[in-house]
């Protein structure tokens, strides 16, 4: 609720404060641009948010390396940033991208690849897309 | 990448296997199932996750409340479940919804209510659609 000036600050004022959690980072979705399907649901730090906002491209703070990344560095697959918007208490962040190629390390276009379906024993997967787009061996390596 | 049989099971296989993180939680992107508007960045447990699959409606655990709570219990503004999808690592789930009125607890549409804007100093905000669907003191109180 909007019931300190410090909320309603961050939820109706046109400052840019991004609140970072414990590990100083935002949670951010990337849709593609044109079909607005979620590509991809990533972190950035404060250096990662300025990056992307200064350069026009995704750049990421990956939890399992510790390490910022620019998003296509390794495979090419860069996403080119059209629009990005904060939620009301700043604390994710939505880009609509220009998606080079897939943004899935698996080689598919979108990490959600996979849809839940009720089964008799509370739910199971199944592929909605399975197509890779490119070889993660190839480009990764083993 | 998939270089480990349990990681292969995770990224390829059927089973639904959320990798919860240290709190207990995973990520949930809700986007407006016919527009594809990304309405909301929010968190689910388990019990939140099982409650979802199995009636249909979105349920959540709020991380401030630290409390399970089914989306639209105290506004009216629910959100029936068109599709769930995983993603790859099945940390993060992308929910498609058919959302009743307004899914931001500020009475907009979208919590994703401002973009951010190149500016002198870094970057600042600006409203893309500020318009309130319900007034939050007349449905939270104050």
């Amino acid at each position: 609720m909007s019931n300190s000036p410090e909320i309603h600050d961050i939820e109706e004022g046109l400052a840019l404060r991004p609140k970072f959690d414990a590990s100083g980072l935002v949670t951010c979705v990337a849709t593609d641009a044109v079909t607005g399907e979620v590509l991809m649901v990533a972190h950035m730090n404060d250096e990662a948010l300025r990056r992307t906002i200064s350069s026009g491209q995704a750049w990421y703070f990956s939890r399992s390396r510790q390490a910022l990344w620019r998003k296509g560095e390794s495979s090419g697959n860069i996403q080119r940033v059209v629009e990005m918007r904060l939620d009301c208490d700043q604390d994710a962040i939505w880009i609509r991208v220009e998606q080079t190629g897939a943004a899935c390390h698996t080689g598919r276009r979108s990490c959600f690849y996979r849809a839940v379906a009720p089964a008799e024993d509370g739910a199971q997967l199944r592929f909605v897309d399975a197509e890779r787009l490119f070889d993660p061996k190839a480009v990764y390596g083993e």
